[in-house]
């Protein structure tokens, strides 16, 4: 989509590590549970009112990153969401929960402490995992 | 789904009003916000593990309800969201929210200060109006 830009506040609470075919993917930088962001290159802002065609590859590709959660990351539960309060582009939440995570069973929303971050090499390591098993793109 | 029953808790926390062709529905007992709870009539747990023809359904059916909340209740954005930490039973939250509302824009998940309930002539109103507008059926 021309002149398409990620809202600068996912940006600076992510790292960006990629795309799919339709939705940015973006990697939250609190690294207590793996929690990804996808962002569709739409100006549509709630997920239920996308076109049919686009919620689907919306939810296609969601499913990829939440398949690579529970294979290779170990997380065997997922909470997805498009919320939207805050940053009103539309954004869908794509995190893996075990019932020793930090916050569980709470909601990952505001209820995560700050302080775990990923150093370089993880970013790097879980980006390549993503471009080779899931056919992520670098932008 | 022969035997299929509602998870207790959820009955505990909500109002059944109906049902639609794949999803039950639900209403949150806190009247604070419109929250409605769709429960797809299957043992799936996960969302994004859902077939893609149940997947759809359920999304055209979360659909419903958004467009309703927004046309007849007057809340401009939907918070959208499969969590299951507490209720493992897959269960899709569509929670009509505006920006005074009580708890805007924190997530209603544990935020919600309890204390605002529907009467009993208002859980009829929004029930009848769902069943002639949306389709909803009784069970």
């Amino acid at each position: 989509m021309k002149g398409f830009q990620i809202d600068p506040q996912l940006l600076a609470d992510c790292h960006a590590i990629g795309k799919f075919g339709f939705c940015f993917v973006l990697l939250h930088r609190n690294a207590a549970v793996p929690w990804f962001i996808l962002v569709p290159e739409t100006g549509v802002t709630d997920l239920l009112e996308l076109a049919d065609d686009m919620q689907a590859r919306a939810l296609q590709e969601s499913r990829t990153i939440a398949k690579f959660i529970k294979a290779e990351l170990g997380f065997p539960k997922i909470n997805f969401a498009a919320i939207g309060n805050v940053v009103p582009q539309l954004h869908l939440h794509v995190v893996g929960r075990k019932p020793d995570d930090p916050c569980w069973p709470a909601p990952v929303w505001g209820r995560l402490a700050e302080g775990c971050a990923y150093n370089q090499e993880r970013i790097a390591e879980i980006t390549r995992m993503l471009n080779q098993t899931c056919g992520l793109r670098s932008v």
